[in-house]
This record gives C-alpha cells, structure tokens and sequence, in this order.
C-alpha cells in the first residue's frame, strides 16, 4: 500500500485511528490460532460509523486494497490475521449497545461492543444474550463472523440462531439492512444468515440485532465421572431425548480434567478411587426460573445419568460449579499451556461420537502424535488439543480426523470456523461443486475479491 | 416447449410420470394464492430420484426451459405457479420419510413428503416435526421453499430454525449436500439457510434433514377476550418475557372471531355480553411434560391476562380447543369465503403490532376497504384479510400497507413468501443495493436463469 492511499484511508477515519508502521501493536498482526504466522497489515484503521466503514472499503476497492475485519482477535482459525500489503478494520471504536429493547426481547449492538459487555447491559435487564463462547472478550462483531457457538448452544443454539438482523457494509461500498427484530421474515434471500459464518468475506457488520432471552434466576451443574468415554457418548442423546433442556452438556477426558484441575487448583470432591478409574466427566448445567422445577430436574437428572453409567453424580455448589465452568472456558489456554501444536472443534451427529472418538485415537496412535480434548458433548462437536510437532505429519493427522469427520456426516469446524488455518483442508475434503458455488456467492458479493482473501478461499 | 424438447423429458422420468397438454390436471395451474391466475405448464414432470430432478434441470438449462418446483400448491403467494412455457417438477413421487433417527432427534425425508405424514411417523417414536403451517397438506420441499412458519414458531421457531440440512439440486445439474445431522457448523456458507426461503428460484430440495423435538405429552389451551386490540398487542410481549413459554400465542379479531365460530358450528362458552363487548382474543396454548407443571402454568398464564386486562380467561376443554385451533388454521378458507379478495402476512416487530394495526385501519378506512385478521402475534406476524374488488385501489392499498410494515421494522411476508402475488411489492419497497444483491446470488446460482423465474423478480 503506497503512501498515498494510507494518507486517503486516514482522511476518512482521521489520523489518529489510521495507524501505520511502527504505530502498529504486534496484537494486530494475528488471532489465537495456534499455527498461523502472525504479519502485520499495512494499515490499521479504526473507523467510528458504518459511512466510514462504506468509505474505507470504496477507497480499498478502487486501489485494490485487501481488507481484513478484526473484533478482539480472539478467534481461533487466523480470520482475522491481516494481509501484509493489506487494510485491518478494527470496529474496537463501534463498542457502544445502541438499545436493550425489553418488549421484543432484543439488543441492538454496534460490532465492537464485547460478549462481556453485552452481558453486563443485558443483565440490569433481567435479560441474556445466550452465546457464550468460551472467551468473553469476544465481539459480537466477531461472533457474527465465526457463527460462534460456545456452552449454552445446546439449549439456545449459536449465533445463527441468535442474531436476527445486520446493518452491513459491502465491499462494493453499500451500507444495507437485513433482517430486522423480528423472529421471522420469508422476503427475499436471507443475508443475515449467509453474512454470519462468513468470516469477513462477503460483507462487514455495523450494527447487529441480537435476541434475547429471560435470565433464569435459579442453576445447578452436576458433574458425572464415567468409567468409559463410549458411555459418556452414548450417554448424551439419552439426556436430550428425555425432555429435560440442560443449557450445558460438556464432556471432558480425564486428560484434560487432571490438566485444567491443576492449572486453575480445582478441587470437585471427585474421591481419587473413582477419579482414577474415570475415563471422561459429563456436566449438565440445569437453569429453571422456579426452584422447585430446578430441584426436581437435578434429581431426575442425577437418576437418569446414574442409569446411564455415571459412576458417581456430584452436584457442585454455586463456587465450585463457577470454577469448573470458567476452566472448562478456558481450556484452551490449558492446552497451549501444555504444548498443543492445533486445537480443532469438529462436529458430527452427536450419536457418532463415539465411533469418532475411537476412530481418532487410532488414528493419533498410528501418527504417534495425541488428540484430547473436551466438547460441546450436546452439539456433537469435539474440541481436541492436537499434539505433534512435525508439520507435515500433523498436515495429514489433520486430514484424517477430518476426512473422518466428514464422513460420520459431520463438518470440518462445528464454531470456530474454517480461516486460514483450515483452508487447505477445506478445499480438499469439501464437495467441488459446493466450493465453485461458494466462490461463485463470494464473487456475487466482492468482485474485485478485497475482503479477506486468503481465507476460506486460497 | 417443442415435442422433442418434452420427449427428452419422457425419456428422463419415464413416458408414464410426464405430462403435455390434456393429461396435465388443472390443479397443477396455481397454488392458493387469491390472485395469481392460473396458467397450465407445457408440461409436468414427477422425478422419482435426484438424479432425475438433475437430468431434468440439465436438460432445461440446454434448451432455456424455465422450470417451477411444486410441492403440494398451499402456498398462498403464486410461487409455484408454472411458466405457460415451462416445466414443472412436482415431487408427490418422492414422498418417503427416510429415517427417523432417534439418536439425534432429527428425520432424513423426501420432499414430497406432507407434514401430515411426517407427523405421523414422528409420533410413533414420541417426537414431533414442530412446524406446523395451517395446511398440513404442505409438503416438507414446499415449507423449504416459502420458509413456513404457522403456530408453534412462537416456541419452536419457523422452518428456517428447523431444517439443518438438504440434499438439492442446482440449475447447473449438480447434486450437492448442504448441512447435516447436526445443528451447528462453521465451515463456509450456509447454503441450507440461503436456499431455505428462495421459493424455488436457487435450487431444488430433494431431501431434507429436518430437527424433531419430544412430543410433550399434557397441553393446555386458554382463550381470552379483551375489550380493546391494542391491549391484547401490548400483553403479547409481556407474556413472552414473563417465562412461560407458549407453543401457541395467536390473536384473532372480533370480526374473524365470529366468522370462525359461524363457519365452523363452534361453541367456546363465552358469554354473549363479553363477546359483544370483544375486540379481540388471545389464545395461548401451553405444553408440558408434566401435568404438575403444566397446571402451574396455567394459573399463572391466567392471572397474568387478568392483570393484563382480559375481560375473563377460559380453559379450554380438549375438544374444544382442538376445534378451535383447526378452526383458526382454516381461517384462510374463512376469508376467502367470505369474498376476500387478498391474504397478506406482514411481518413487524411485535411491540410495533398495536401501532402498526391502527394505521392498517386508517388506510383501509380511507381506501373504503376492509382489513381484518388475526395473526402469529408472538412472531409480529399478523394475517390480514383484505376486502377490496378494484384491483389498482388494491394494489394502493397493499402497497400502503406493506410501506407501512417495512417502515414499522418490519417485512411484507412473515412466512407466505413474496413469490409471483407480492412481487411489484417488493421490488418496489426494498432497497434497490439489495435487490442488486439478490440478483447477482440468484446469478451466481442460476446463470441461466431457469428456476422459477418470475418469482421475486421480473
Ligand atoms: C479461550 C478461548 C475460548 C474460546 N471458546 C470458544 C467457544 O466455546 N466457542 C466458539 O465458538 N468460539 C470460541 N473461541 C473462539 C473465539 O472466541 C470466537 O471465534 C469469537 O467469535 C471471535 O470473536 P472476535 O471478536 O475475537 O473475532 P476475531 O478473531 O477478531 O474475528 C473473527 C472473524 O470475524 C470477522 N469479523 C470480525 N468483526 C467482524 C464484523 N464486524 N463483520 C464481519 N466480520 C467480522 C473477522 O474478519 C474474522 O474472520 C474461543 C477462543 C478462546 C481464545
Ligand atoms: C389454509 C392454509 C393455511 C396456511 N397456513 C400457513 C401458516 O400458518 N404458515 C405458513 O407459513 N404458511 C401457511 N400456508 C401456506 C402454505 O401451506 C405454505 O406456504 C407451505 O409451505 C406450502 O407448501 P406446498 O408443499 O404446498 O408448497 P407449494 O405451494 O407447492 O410451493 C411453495 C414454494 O416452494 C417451492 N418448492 C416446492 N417444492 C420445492 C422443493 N422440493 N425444493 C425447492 N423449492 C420447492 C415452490 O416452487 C414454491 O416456490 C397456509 C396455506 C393454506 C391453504
């Protein structure tokens, strides 16, 4: 990018908020992607309003600027890791919740304003926004690019589910409105829908419409260690087929639980006889506005997980339940701690996990490389800490964890999404014909291809 | 259509399951749509397998056939009405349910299925397909096409939140599989939701992956006369946000009220002088897996809509409340016997229904015509009625309304679509950088412009 057309992008967003050069923090230069290379972009530029946003993406079409959009950079798939020669757009300024709206249970939000934040406002309202992916300090900007899962998803879905309507900007330099506060419309395509998960490729978010539901004033979690992860699996479709709606139905190998319980100090009341013989935990998160219902789901609950195999059922207290939560969130950070070379969130049918789970223990085997992990048990998506050092052989653990993915008649990435760091993969497992009709949808949207490329397409 | 071109056709399904000129029965003509003349195809063809549907639509991309999908022609805004020239796919071949998979709570159909069928068949195993339009003689394929939504979208969503994967079909000849049994993925464009809602214009369902919920065995229906619309508008959200959650929260105006009951021989036992008092009713359904709980929620729903001005609140028994839910989903036929001369469903912001009803009343009171209803009230969705005979005034008078909709939040159809009815509507009323938008997809999909065309667009 010359001189010249940086000095064009700060006219618009002023000089202060168009950094360049040294003015750039290393932060910008990548996400939580464990394997993509950080690279600082050209420019960063951090505009105020959607008619800067619309200025900035003219300005970098006529130039043939790439584009990278950038909430907090927490993702983990290197969406939001800038070209070099390119524009990051940093939406850390569009942080303000424009309206709790209580009648129809929705907040309007500009894209920057975080999950943390979005949580604090809604609360005063008696009200929650339900995507609660493990890092709050994500975006709503962001979670509306990775379609963003997270805990509760098994009870109130994903961001898909959860975002009713966008004011975008797109890279042709319009600023549009889709969707509205509405639950329903059955008027034209849906461009909320094909915007979110679309991971800053076909258009960028200003405003975001987001439902919201009561927040349930009573909760408990309980924790089943089971002898057998087959059991813990099987386990899963029963819980839901029962009628009870737990807002979190996590799995968590003994691995990974002896990892996190040393990192964070936990202590679950877990006897060490029964931990020792534990090959993987379930926990159920149960809500109910009346706490009566919430005692008489946890009993039925406790039974049920007992029939099902549980060796044992504790119900946590409030601290305890909050700790195992939190470290569950943040077993991520236990992974990296502990040398993870990727971290991968593959979904399928929830029914094949099991076979899935076994499949990729034979598969790591054979690589002499490990694969543990946790998950969103509830959704099917099976979040693993992938350790082998060697890049190539870890190239091709990948492909068949995927391949294997695909074919039990899952996806690549249940919510983190695909980025740069799955690419490669995506392309090579994913039907031909759905890619060219991808890039067909991504060309109807970006002609001149300024907004992320490199991602999700080479 | 030459001969030759329809032999080709012949030769793909068979001579028996192709329709030309007399053996095309008149049905095929329309959908229910009140204005939309009918108009005969060159020809009908019923695939029996994908690879059918797919040889078909190659064919019709080589000889610039323009093709219209069918379901079973309930939609009510023109959509599946045939080109004179075209060709039309009817799927009643493909009507099996493939799988229930209990497991996963999900159901592998063909789209010929009806949602009648499908119910019964998910009843069996205990779950239930929870969109439920008036017409459960609509086909599955069909739901798909208009994004169907009916009572229970206020609990369980519209089709859209219920569909999570499809086989189609593109008008480029390819089979691809979109989605899958799991109800979250973040691996490129959602081309289930982009294709659910596009009225047959982008690609043809030819197996659908639907979400089953657990049938709850102990429901409850509650009906309650308000003195004045506006007040029942206002006790909508607040039953929402109260915590109860309805599967059914419809409204229905005096006028639509006593045409129901008239037409249908009901007899809700409420009091001539509250009902002469009447300006509209809230019916609430409730549903639970336990008896228990269900009775609490009935006596809270009930004090609720006393406090929320209700004249009484009537439990209904079994039989009665069944007859005045299918009462209620015949309200089309009602309408239309009593010389409607248009259905609309638009769609605004809940707390936007008082006002938005108010100046629906104003413009028709102007235009000397009538606009009564009732509607999805949960949703925002309100179903109007219009009595107008001049069909420029009417359009006038549509227009009016619909501006007055989209200017409320809100869009011209909830759940009917848009299709051939609505059409000038929409184009004229949407943002022209969209409707652009919506061109180059639909391009991007359909270079040669054979589905459905017509539909949505000129
Ligand atoms: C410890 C930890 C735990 C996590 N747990 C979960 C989890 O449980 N579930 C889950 O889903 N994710 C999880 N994540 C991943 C991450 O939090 C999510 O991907 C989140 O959506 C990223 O938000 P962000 O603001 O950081 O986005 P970024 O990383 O900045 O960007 C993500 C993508 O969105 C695009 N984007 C950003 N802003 C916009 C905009 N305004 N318009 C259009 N596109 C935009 C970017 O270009 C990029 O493609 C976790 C991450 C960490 C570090
Ligand atoms: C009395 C009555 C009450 C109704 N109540 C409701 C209601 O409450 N809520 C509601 O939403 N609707 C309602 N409807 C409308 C109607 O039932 C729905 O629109 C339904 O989705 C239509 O299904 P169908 O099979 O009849 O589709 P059709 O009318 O045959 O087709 C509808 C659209 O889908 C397309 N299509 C059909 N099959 C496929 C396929 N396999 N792949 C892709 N596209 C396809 C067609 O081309 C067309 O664009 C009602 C209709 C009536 C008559």
């Amino acid at each position: 990018m010359d001189d010249a057309v940086a000095a064009r992008f700060a006219e618009i967003v002023g000089e202060h908020d168009l950094l360049t050069g040294d003015r750039i923090p290393e932060d910008y230069a990548r996400d939580e992607s464990l394997t993509c290379e950080p690279s600082k972009p050209a420019a960063v530029a951090k505009p105020a309003t959607a008619e800067e946003v619309a200025a900035l993406l003219r300005m970098a079409a006529e130039h043939g600027v790439p584009v990278t959009a950038r909430g907090t950079g927490s993702g983990l798939s290197g969406a939001a890791r800038p070209r070099p020669d390119g524009l990051l757009i940093s939406f850390e300024r569009m942080n303000s919740v424009l309206e709790i709206d209580v009648d129809n249970q929705v907040a309007v939000v500009q894209p920057g304003v975080t999950l943390a934040e979005l949580d604090r406002s809604t609360a005063a309202a008696g009200l929650a926004y339900t995507v609660y992916p493990g890092e709050l300090s994500a975006s709503v900007g962001g979670t509306v690019g990775t379609n963003a899962g997270g805990m509760r998803a098994v009870k109130y879905g994903v961001t898909r589910n959860n975002v009713l309507g966008l004011q975008a900007v797109l890279p042709t330099g319009e600023i549009i409105r889709t969707g509205g506060k509405t639950s329903k419309i059955s008027s034209g395509y849906d461009l909320t829908q094909l915007i979110i998960g679309s991971e800053g490729t076909l258009a960028l978010a200003t405003e975001v419409i987001v439902k919201l539901y009561p927040r349930l004033a009573h909760t408990s979690t309980l924790l089943a260690p089971f002898g057998d992860l087959d059991k813990v699996m099987k386990a899963v479709p029963k819980i839901l087929a029962s009628g009870l709606t737990p807002d979190i139905l996590e799995y968590i190998d003994n691995l990974t639980m002896a990892a996190i319980v040393y990192t964070e100090q936990l202590s679950l009341g877990v006897p060490d006889e029964i931990r020792d013989a534990t090959q993987a935990y379930l926990v159920v998160g149960l809500q109910n506005r009346d706490s009566d219902r919430l005692d008489g789901d946890v009993e039925r609950a406790g039974e049920l997980l007992a029939d099902l195999g549980a060796a044992d059922v504790y119900v946590l207290d409030g601290g305890s339940a909050r700790k195992l939560i939190e470290a569950r969130e943040r077993a991520f950070w236990t992974a990296k701690a502990a040398g993870a070379d990727d971290v991968i969130d593959v979904v399928v049918p929830r029914s094949e996990m099991p076979g899935f789970l076994a499949t990729v223990r034979e598969i790591a085997t054979a690589a002499e490389a490990g694969a543990i992990g946790c998950g969103h048990a509830g959704d099917g998506n099976v979040h693993l800490g992938i350790f082998c050092k060697d890049p190539q052989r870890r190239h091709e653990l990948l492909h068949d964890i995927f391949a294997a993915g695909m074919a039990a008649g899952g996806a690549i990435s249940g919510e983190h999404g695909i980025g740069e760091a799955k690419k490669d993969h995506f392309l090579a497992l994913e039907d031909p014909a759905k890619i060219a009709l991808l890039r067909r949808i991504k060309q109807a949207f970006d002609p001149r291809n300024i907004l992320n490329p490199g991602t999700l397409f080479d």
